[in-house]
C-alpha cells in the first residue's frame, strides 16, 4: 500500500501538463479523462469494454447515488466498489455535493451538513463533511472528494463568498475525520480538496490559496460550467492554476467538450469527468476529431463507412454509420452501447493526443488546430 | 455457393437428432437455438459477444420489422443484412407473417396477401406471397420462410382448416417466384415453407404432408406456443415429425421455453428461435441450469458470486448476482446487457449439452434430469 498517492510530471508545453499518477490500482497516464459510472456502472458500457476498446484508466462513481443504491451496508460486505462491479484499475469518488444540490429533493444547507430527499423514494438523508468521509471510505475509491456547496453559477458575490466559506470549514472537517479514519480494503485512499468561488477572481484566488495550504494529495476545481461563459471558466482556471502546487494533479471537475477539455489542458488541467459522452451519445451525438455528428441526420442513413476505421474500439471499425443510424432511430439498446462506446473512446483518444503532443513540445500548434476542426458539425 | 443447404444427420437418440446444416456462411450444429435480432440487432448485444461469448452460430431478423425499417432500398443498397449489420454467420429472416399477425394494425387478409399499417408510422402496406420472396431477396439471409397465416391459436377447426389451406396456396406462390428469382449477393438461399393447423391434428397431417410433397430443403412448424397447452404442442409436433422428411432440418418457429425446447428436441426438431432469453432478460428473469431466477428478488442482493464462473461468457463470469441485481433495480442499460448475454449463452449451452448427449446416446436420461431442473424457481 502506498502511502500517498504521488505524481510525477513527466513534460510540459507551456502551462499544459504532462505526468503519471501513482495510486494502488495502477498508474494513471495525464492529462486523462474518467469516463462517468454514477451508479457503479458506465451506462451501456461493459468493464471488459472500458479497458480493451476505450482504453480508461480510471473511472468515477457518484458518492450520492452509491450511497442510495445498493448503499452502504452492502458495498461494505462486496469489499467496497472495485470488488462490487469488478473494476481493477483506479476509481475516483465525488462528495456527493454535486448531487445534492442538482438531483435531490427538499435540500436545507446548514452548518452541519445538508439535508435532503432521495430522487429514488424520498427518504430523508443528511450528508456532513464527516458522515461524507466515511461513506467514501466504504466505497473505498482511490481518489475521494470533500464535501462541498456547489454554489449556483449564478451566484452573487456575497452568496458566492459565505458558500466559499462554508466550504472551507467542511474541508477542514473532512480532512480532520478523514485523518482519523483508515482504508479499509488495504489500498491508500487520496483526499482531494475542492477549489470554489463561482466567477469570481478574488474568491476563486481565496480559495486556491486555502487548498494549496493543506499540503493536499491532489487539488479539484468544482463549480465551473455551471452556466457561465466559457471564457470566464478559461480564466478562472488560469487564476487557480496559478496557485495550486506544481508537483499535484489538477482535476477540473464536470468539464466539457472536447474543446473546453483541450483549453483546460493548455491551461495546466491533469484531469477530467464529464457524462456528456455518454449521455450526448444516447441521444445519437457523436464526437469526433472532424466534428460532431448527429447520427439520427438523414446524411448518415446511407453511409456504409465505418464509424471509424482507424478506432482501438472494435465497436467503431465493425459497425458503420448507416447502421448505427439505423439502431439509433430504431430505439434499439446497442445504438446506446455503441454511441457510448464511440464517445468514450473519442475522450480518451484526445486525451491521448494531448499527451503525446505535450511530451513531444508541440502542444499549441497541435490543439490550435484540434479546435478549429472540434466546433464542426459533419 | 451451394446449389441448395444440406443437412447431415449425424447420430439420433430415439428420435432427437444431432447433425449439421451447411449454408454458404457456414455450417451450424444442430439441434441449434437461434437469437433474434428482430430489427437487424439481438438487443442489447454486441456481434462479438453473439460470435465469442454466446456461440451463437445463426441468428434471426424479422422481415416485418426490417421491410419497415431501414427499408428495402437501404437493405439493397448495404448489400444485404450480412454487410449491413456486420453479422457473417448464417441469418435466417422469418416471412413477416407472424408479426403482421400480432404487430400490425388494421390487417385484413386476402386471398392476395395480406394490408396492414405499420405500427411505427401507420402508414399502409401490402404483404403477398410474391413480394415476401422479393423482400427476403434483398435481406439476403441463408434461410428464409414461406409468407404464411398464423391462425389464433384458439381457432375453430373451419377456420383453422381454411386458414391451412390458404398458407398452402400462398405457399405455392412463394415456391413459384422464389423460383423465379436469383439472389442477390453471390450466397445460396433456401426457402423453409411452414406446417400450419393449429390444434388439429387431421389438419397437422395434412400439412405436413402437403409440405413434404414440395421437397423443402427444410421445414418449419408454426402457429404453436400460441396459447395451446404444452401437452397439446408436443402431440402436433409429434404428428408433423411423423411424416417430415427425416433428411431435411426442422424447425419449430418461437419456442420457447428450456423444458418446451428439450421436449422439442426429443421430438425430432432441430432448429429453434424465441424472444424469451432476450426479452424475459430485459425484466430481470436468468435462466440456469438450476433452474431460473428472478435477479430483482432480495435474496440475490449480496450474493457476491459470479453469474456462472464456468460459462464460455465473460459476463457471466465477471458479473456477481448481487451486482446484476443492483443493476437491475436501478434500471442500468448494463444490466440489460447482462441478461441478456447470459440467457442466451445459457439457451446455447442447453442445445450444445443436448446435442453432445445426442451423439453419446444418452439423450433421454440427461433431459428427464435437467427438466427436473430447469422448472425450479431459485
Amino acid at each position: 500500500m502506498i502511502n500517498r498517492l504521488t505524481f510525477d510530471l513527466k513534460a510540459t508545453s507551456g502551462d499544459a501538463r504532462a505526468g503519471i499518477i501513482h495510486t494502488d490500482h495502477g498508474d494513471i497516464e495525464t492529462p486523462i479523462f474518467m469516463p462517468v459510472g454514477t451508479a457503479g456502472t458506465v451506462k451501456a458500457v461493459h468493464q471488459s469494454e472500458l479497458r480493451k476498446d476505450i482504453g480508461a484508466q480510471i473511472i468515477l462513481g457518484n458518492t450520492y447515488h452509491l450511497y442510495l443504491r445498493p448503499g452502504c451496508d452492502l458495498l461494505r460486505q462486496a469489499g467496497g466498489l472495485h470488488q462490487f462491479n469488478g473494476w481493477d484499475r483506479p476509481l475516483l469518488t465525488d462528495s456527493g455535493g454535486f448531487q445534492v444540490f442538482s438531483l435531490a429533493e427538499n435540500r436545507k444547507i446548514k452548518e452541519e451538513g445538508c439535508t435532503f430527499r432521495s430522487h429514488i423514494d424520498g427518504s430523508k438523508h443528511l450528508f456532513t463533511p464527516e458522515n461524507v468521509m466515511e461513506i467514501q471510505r466504504i466505497i473505498g475509491a482511490d481518489i475521494i472528494m470533500a464535501f462541498d456547496e456547489c454554489a449556483p453559477g449564478d451566484s452573487d458575490h456575497r452568496y458566492a463568498k459565505r458558500s466559499m466559506e462554508l466550504t472551507h470549514r467542511w474541508l477542514d472537517r473532512c480532512i480532520k475525520r478523514f485523518g482519523e479514519t483508515e482504508p479499509l480494503y488495504g489500498h491508500h485512499q487520496a483526499l482531494f480538496p475542492i477549489v470554489q468561488g463561482c466567477q469570481y477572481e478574488d474568491l476563486r484566488k481565496i480559495s486556491a490559496e486555502y487548498i494549496a495550504s493543506k499540503d493536499p494529495e491532489g487539488c479539484a476545481i468544482g463549480g465551473l460550467a455551471v452556466g457561465e461563459p466559457t471564457d470566464v471558466m478559461y480564466r478562472m482556471i488560469e487564476v487557480v492554476n496559478s496557485i495550486l502546487p506544481k508537483d499535484r494533479p489538477r482535476y477540473l471537475m464536470g468539464v466539457g467538450t472536447p474543446q473546453n477539455i483541450l483549453e483546460a489542458i493548455e491551461r495546466g488541467v491533469d484531469m477530467f469527468d464529464c457524462v456528456m459522452p455518454t449521455r450526448n451519445g444516447r441521444n445519437g451525438l457523436l464526437f469526433t476529431a472532424e466534428g460532431t455528428i448527429n447520427i439520427k441526420n438523414k446524411k448518415w442513413e446511407s453511409c456504409f463507412e465505418p464509424i471509424n476505421p482507424m478506432s482501438a474500439a472494435e465497436a467503431d471499425r465493425v459497425y458503420t454509420l448507416a447502421y448505427l443510424h439505423h439502431l439509433i432511430r430504431a430505439e434499439e439498446i446497442l445504438g446506446l452501447q455503441i454511441c457510448s462506446i464511440h464517445n468514450l473512446r473519442f475522450y480518451l483518444w484526445l486525451v491521448g493526443e494531448a499527451r503525446r503532443h505535450i511530451l513531444a513540445g508541440d502542444f499549441p500548434a497541435w490543439k490550435n488546430g484540434m479546435i478549429q476542426k472540434l466546433g464542426r458539425r459533419l
